[in-house]
């Protein structure tokens, strides 16, 4: 039972294809880009604990600019050392041991380690969980020490990190003489139970246990639900609020309005709720492997809440691009079938950040269950709203994942945020997505492999002391099926592999060499299982995932959006006038059937460096009645689509659209595509 | 120039119609019901100015349960004055005496009348303009002395409301030692200018121009907006704020977001926009009559403002049911186009109070600028939004009236509500709808008289001092569109007549007899002009209004509502399981095409004693996709259509729709109907 954040060590990338594309421009590019970003803006030197100019701004209640700080230099650290081990570099090396010799010097005697808490307000720490982000911050402390510790192998992080946890764990829990808080952003519950599993730590799990288990209590803290009893504590109103509150006491924003086990539908903050059911998850990822046994009831409720709040937020209140979190004012979930595409239909987050804790609560699903389903939407947001939110040159960022665009909010990128969460957390992902690829291990009489994702990359891993399994992939995925594989072990081993096989594909699939009995292969729970009796037979084989034409994707007609969308494997199309020059509306009126016939086109764009499949389909431009009288005529129009993930790196005016006005009353597949009856 | 509430004396209604029945029951059943809550809750007493149980309850902030009491009875006296003058009962009578009598008492010596500020806080008079209410229970106060002295002929209620205008009037205004202060929830203004108008009172109108010149002044109070200089004069930190508030300082929510005639774009709580804007259209009135005049200027800022307000509104912010206000939480406006049709989809509020408020505005628009639009709104809104929002027995009512039922808002009435806004509204506005009806007078170098609204009713008016001019109208209206007309008068006057043609009448008319020459007579800006040529030749004449087959509504579509309503004449109509006794599911699926055949049904409802035309025709249940696998498979469907404003009033499950979602890419006559190009 590990991490990809662990494992992603024992895969090697090899060959080009997007995604080592897309990691080669993190390495070369954008960690040193983003360090230069730290240093300019304060963040690197933070931890030296002086005063900072900004820290007088008192424009922002109650989280001021700089709150955040020592997480963003914590996930550039957790970036930089996924990195390191693969692509030296000594400058990045440098920077990482200054940073950590900061971080230490900033630990106060008894354990504390938070810059605006040392520095800004010293004599409030912890007064304010549900908006101050302080485990929030020492969550991604926590994650970058486990990071540091397994590529320095040294304890100069981890040791001032467990100093920290001691200290947390002293204050909160249920004995005597703690208080009953925790997190308003969820984070260090994840970081925690990795830390476990990377430590042995028993008081950094026994922290996140109790963390989970405690959120929402209604009567937590002297009776009180704990967010009403600090709230107090502080001598504020109720009525005093928040922003991100849109009415007093909220607390579904921060998913606290109930014990985890009793939500039912997936609500507020859309980073917060995947961090916390990734860390939910996990727990009982932990458990099933027998490290940390929950006992058969507690297992079960966990399970039925994630298996909840996970079919709701697919099903319900999930973008065709993977985006999460329809409300800006929260950055979360909205009602269900709540999805309008931009902000002039009311609203569309997609936060960068949401769509990868998506990524890392599909991950640890799929050790739950193994079920297809999962992998292809851990697929859905790598290659659409993650891939689209870093230029090409990964110097640009979104963090806000529009489906279209609008005079307010045009699609375009930025250098940096104020909040930067959006940013490092693409850094750490792009650096362990090696981890994402494939789970593994000795197991199932022999060895297996779970294939998640396709690419070109391999992986190696022991199976006992003496044997080791190598397995090898190779394709040019997103664009086609087909994936030559390369079994190989030190001694014989049977070897068993699960290759997932998406639903849009329909279960079409072609394999060579044929297994001598084809129909003794299946396809269980979204994955084609090859067994030892194929694998010894043919270590090398090829699979071909068929069904690659374009097809049109519908949001659920309970969503009111009549569009269609273009996809074509995992990859989801937009529209940009860049392309499609004559644009002025956002592409509002841009009518389209599901009869109209698509061509594709690979493109090589000189200036960007890109290849991709381009799509060109038409429609056209509908009549709109003008209130008053009157209305504008139709226009035919020649469509060029591109991907999603492309969006924004050419110039042009900002305007694109995912979802365009469906001119007919047949509707495209119906999002999301599932493969079977779950 | 005059006030429907001040006219609809002239007007008598004759036979039986829709709108006399109603008016018969508000007479006879509902004004006694609502009298018998005021008396059951505490408000009839409340001018006592005893302390009452409710005012220990500190659940609510910043404004407490019983903060429009004062109102309550306010709206009740007015709407009882004018039904006394038609229909005397003594019973109501006394208890009008004893409420004056009760409010008299309640008078501080300085002038003061308010309940909660005199009983409660007496120490925080005016420290919470913004929230508190108190200007606008001042306003409906005015509004019942105006109705008061009127039927009363006596000063019982108007001296002491005088009195307590000039306490008003000292505090706030321009000039050193006042302040800068205007209510949060207009009201006042349109009372103080119908009060000065009554009363000649300078007074009034000063106070009212100058509420609407400083509203959404950034720098008003020591250079800051108002209501950040309250707030703090409070104490209180801008970050505290009621839940109507969905974040800090958005004024929008009261429309001081903005001086008024920088505004464009109408924004916020629906009903004190449209009292806002009704104010001041009446202060346009008072300019063009030569009463108060503004100015060119001015007069053309304050009209560019009501205008693009206005069509802002109903181009892009209105139901096709004349509902105003998608956002449950500030009681009002979305953004354009955004029109979910119930809570299951993002919302709809559209209050009783708010379409009996655009009713006010469309009635005072009509004396700025004849238009039939405006006439055209009016009657939408009182026979759909605002009809539906009473039982047919007259006591049972609506304060929320939306598109759609779901399982949490069931398409239901209650007898009466905390905040009571609604009822008594009802009763005023039945009480003198007949001043809604016309407007006429002397004028056109003789007499006019401007026809609004078709039912059986005739008015009566001077024309000089010795001469009178009387106009009877006849017909089966909003059934059937022939208008029986008789005009008479002492002596002979040249009377030109103007006849409103609905937009969806499309210009289509039959007059009989016909004019000597028919294409002489003309319709301007929807309204079929008929010159003292053809009045002194035909005094007795019929006017068919022509295109009462049912027809389709489409909202816009940017909307993205890809639905279809149907309304014949001004009727919206809605599905109810009541006659469509097989749905589950708010009608949800149910889908129709604009070709399919639609028979009409007259209808006698016994129980109800209601007259009717029910449509029927026919669609499917369309087939959803379930999430993880399978569709129900689509199911034709019978369907039963009633007007909406005749929804609940049956028993059944309270489920209801008036969208249904379109089968096919045709849509209908987009809503708003404009009958020419404005």
């Amino acid at each position: 039972m590990s991490h990809p954040q662990v494992t992603f060590k024992d895969t090697t990338f090899t060959g080009k294809t997007l995604l080592s594309a897309r990691r080669a421009t993190v390495s070369s590019k954008t960690l040193q880009t983003q360090l230069d970003q730290l240093k300019s803006t304060g963040r690197y030197d933070c931890f030296k604990l002086k005063w900072h100019p900004i820290y007088d701004d008192k424009s922002m209640w109650p989280v001021p600019f700089h709150l955040f700080w020592d997480s963003d230099v914590a996930k550039w650290i957790e970036g930089a050392c996924y990195f390191l081990s693969e692509n030296y570099d000594a400058g990045l090396d440098a920077a990482v041991q200054e940073l950590v010799e900061m971080i230490r010097g900033a630990q106060q005697e008894d354990g504390y380690l938070n810059v605006h808490y040392t520095v800004v307000e010293p004599t409030k720490r912890w007064s304010n969980l549900r908006d101050m982000h302080e485990l929030y911050n020492a969550g991604h402390l926590i994650e970058a020490a486990v990071a540091h510790y397994l590529y320095y192998k040294n304890e100069q992080l981890k040791a001032p990190v467990e100093k920290y946890i001691s200290l947390i764990r002293k204050r909160f829990g249920t004995a005597d003489g703690q208080v009953r808080g925790y997190p308003g952003h969820p984070e260090i519950e994840l970081a925690l139970l990795r830390y476990a599993t990377v430590t042995g730590s028993s008081e950094a799990y026994e922290l996140a246990h109790y963390f989970l288990t405690e959120r929402g209590n209604p009567e937590g803290q002297d009776g009180k639900h704990y967010y009403d009893w600090e709230t107090e504590q502080r001598g504020e109103s109720r009525w005093m609020r928040p922003d991100a509150f849109p009415t007093n006491r909220t607390y579904w924003n921060c998913q606290a309005h109930l014990p985890i086990t009793e939500q039912t539908t997936v609500e507020g903050h859309s980073v917060r709720a995947m961090y916390l059911l990734t860390a939910v998850a996990d727990l009982v990822c932990l458990s099933d492997s027998g490290d940390k046994p929950l006992g058969e009831e507690a297992r079960k409720s966990w399970t039925n809440a994630l298996d909840q709040l996970w079919n709701n937020m697919v099903d319900k209140r999930m973008y065709v691009t993977g985006g999460i979190g329809a409300i800006k004012q929260w950055e979360g979930f909205g009602i269900d079938y709540f999805l309008p595409q931009g902000t002039d239909e009311g609203g569309c987050y997609a936060e960068t950040c949401a769509s990868i804790a998506v990524m890392m609560l599909a991950e640890r699903m799929l050790h739950v269950d193994l079920d297809g389903h999962y992998g292809d939407i851990l697929e859905l947001c790598l290659y659409n709203n993650v891939m689209t939110s870093m230029s090409t040159d990964g110097t640009k960022f979104t963090y806000v994942n529009q489906l279209a665009s609008s005079d307010k909010d045009k699609s375009e990128r930025s250098d940096w945020f104020w909040c930067a969460c959006c940013p490092p957390n693409l850094t750490r992902l792009y650096g362990s997505i090696g981890g994402y690829l494939w789970d593994y291990g000795p197991g199932d009489g022999g060895a297996y492999v779970n294939v998640h994702l396709y690419s070109s990359a391999q992986v190696s891993f022991a199976v006992g002391d003496e044997n080791s399994v190598n397995l090898h992939q190779e394709s040019n995925w997103p664009w086609e099926g087909k994936i030559r594989f390369r079994l190989s072990s030190t001694k014989p081993v049977d070897t068993t592999l699960r290759l997932r096989v998406p639903a849009w594909a329909q279960g079409s699939y072609e394999i060579s060499p044929e297994a001598p009995e084809p129909t003794s292969l299946k396809i269980e729970k979204g994955y084609l299982i090859l067994p030892p009796v194929y694998t010894s037979k043919n270590p090398e084989f090829s699979l071909e995932i068929k069904n690659f034409a374009p097809r049109y994707l519908s949001p659920h007609p309970y969503s009111m959006q009549h569009v269609l969308a273009l996809a074509r494997g995992p990859i989801v199309y937009c529209v940009e006038d860049i392309d499609n020059d004559w644009e002025t509306n956002h592409f509002k009126d841009i009518t389209i059937t599901t009869d109209s016939r698509i061509t594709e086109e690979r493109k090589e764009d000189t200036e960007t460096g890109e290849s991709y499949i381009a799509l060109h389909s038409n429609g056209w431009t509908r009549s709109v009645p003008n209130c008053g009288g009157g209305a504008r005529s139709s226009v035919d129009r020649d469509l060029t689509f591109v991907p999603y993930y492309f969006r924004s790196n050419r110039g042009g005016r900002g305007q694109m659209r995912v979802g365009l006005v469906n001119g007919g009353s047949v509707i495209g597949t119906v999002f999301p595509e599932r493969g079977y009856t779950g």
